[in-house]
């Protein structure tokens, strides 16, 4: 399996130390009470740490979406037909869907990957979701996806009918305790499908006990697209860029990364806490506060991107006010 | 006192209920699960209502910063003199204060008003802040400012030394309960600071007991800056201009109208939750939720600007995204 993967999670670069620290003694000296600015001044010495400078700034974010389709939707987990999928990949490159609504207003780029749409992965609740060959195809798309982008803040969305299925088998084989506690309505479905979806999940959970490896639960019961975000923050890491990501299912995919390693994230912060219940708890997990918290459940990197003007205020914040020396002096 | 600020409140436009609804359906039948993104398409529904139109629009938010200097800043009750005022004003003017580093994220235009830089009112544990003459200059001011706005959003923000000691005096008199609960730190003072806080917060509260007329509690111990903004918010009403409002001062003036007229604020969202513990009473008095919960407490109006972009994002995310009839249609 993805040998780059677990090379660079065993071997994850640190954070650059001494910009976070230029921007954390600027920001007590600034031209405003001290402490005033609170998580958002948190936030600058954050990007000044992850982009490697003590001077950061937002001004090329990115989004990439990665899309692909379910084996486990045969299940009827969700409330939309899988060709949903397909259909919104559409909506992405045309420019047209909510992510490019907003990203118009945040000043950031889209791009849509497809990982998978078409070509769905197996049932989960009765075999792998991909073999490794699959994986590592999908590694290396979010991989390449990053490496390819001119960006300064990386935000990460998903598209996929079956997903949140899939997210939620993620998270119940890696954070344990009551499987139901994981499973929520998704795009919004009822209390029948809600039930389906339990027993989903629950084989799905069965079918892989005594898997421990958390990049194989993530080959087993995830999905293309959760796959190759775990590689797009990956790449994130070794390229400079900090990343935000969205809800429940970028999560999932993300604290497989954290169960294998818990500096995995520290570049990562969280746009905001979905709707759907099981993202909560990931994040009290992982020890991430969300950026904003609107009972949003759209996916798409809807969440974290509408957290990205706060990033971008937050670095302006230190870099664009004087010192009070330097406004009196 | 001033007529103008009166009758307006009591002859309060209603939202344009036919806009409301015309958004309210499309965000019901817009390409994304219904219902997806909760809070964001009911702030587009409230724009629209406010704005009067179908094609809701943040496309020219501004930022309107009253200053004034407080008689109370005598009681020793900030961590900083009372010049710092002037020199923040002249900051604001000159771009270098963190507002208008927001504001060039948020695409969003500040203006300064100067209602009392350097002529502080009187001192509220004594005698009323301003006479009915400065209270009308100031509401005069507030509603002229908004009158020569190019702008679909208004922001409104503050700065005046002292300014939080008059904001907790309005709160508690009008508030009720015991007033200690409406002081909090303001700039960040220490615990000697804030005890004095508390008397000379008590001191006005208790002056003016029997005043009920919540224009009266205004003009007896607050403050010119939160006159203007009071006569702002009723002024941006009367114009069709939604308006973001900021942190504990200028939540203080608003509760004022909502005192004198529950439906006063009905064209105001809160863009965030101060750390100055009196805020979250105040917004739950007035059943506001605040766009953002960060624990900011700077003033300037940033955690006000800091909520544009959602403001933004959530219009475009029903007037630039297809509905699934026209996608795929």
């Amino acid at each position: 399996m993805d040998v780059w993967l677990r090379a660079s999670l065993a071997d994850l670069p640190e954070g650059d130390h001494h910009a976070a620290a230029t921007v954390r003694d600027r920001a007590a000296v600034i031209l405003r009470p001290f402490g005033a600015l609170a998580r958002l001044d948190e936030l600058a010495v954050w990007v000044a740490a992850w982009q490697r400078t003590d001077q950061p700034a937002v001004e090329r974010p990115a989004a990439l979406i990665f899309a692909a389709d379910h084996g486990v939707a045969a299940a009827k987990v969700s409330a939309y037909p899988a060709d949903v999928t397909s259909a919104m990949l559409g909506a992405y490159r045309s420019g047209r869907s909510t992510i490019s609504a907003f990203a118009a207003v945040a000043g950031a780029t889209v791009q849509a990957v497809d990982v998978g749409v078409g070509r769905p992965t197996a049932d989960i609740r009765f075999e792998p979701a991909m073999d490794t060959a699959r994986f590592d195809a999908a590694a290396a798309a979010g991989r390449e996806a990053v490496e390819g982008l001119d960006a300064d803040l990386l935000v990460l969305g998903e598209m996929g009918i079956g997903n949140t299925t899939a997210a939620a088998a993620v998270a119940a084989a890696l954070g344990g305790g009551e499987v139901a506690a994981w499973v929520g309505r998704g795009t919004g479905i009822d209390d029948e499908a809600l039930a389906r979806k339990q027993v989903a999940v629950r084989q799905a959970v069965d079918r892989i006990a005594g898997v421990t490896d958390p990049l194989d639960v993530l080959r087993e019961v995830g999905g293309a697209e959760l796959v190759a975000m775990a590689a797009a923050v990956v790449a994130a890491r070794q390229r400079n860029l900090p990343v935000l990501i969205d809800g429940y299912v970028v999560t999932a995919a993300a604290f497989s990364l954290f169960a294998a390693n818990q500096r995995a994230l520290e570049h990562c912060q969280v746009g905001h806490c979905s709707a759907e219940p099981g993202h909560r708890r990931l994040l009290e997990r992982m020890n991430k506060s969300p950026l904003l918290d609107l009972d949003m459940r759209l996916g798409e990197g809807t969440g974290a991107m509408a957290a990205v003007p706060l990033v971008a205020m937050a670095c302006a914040g230190i870099t664009q006010v004087p010192t009070f020396a330097e406004w009196f002096g």
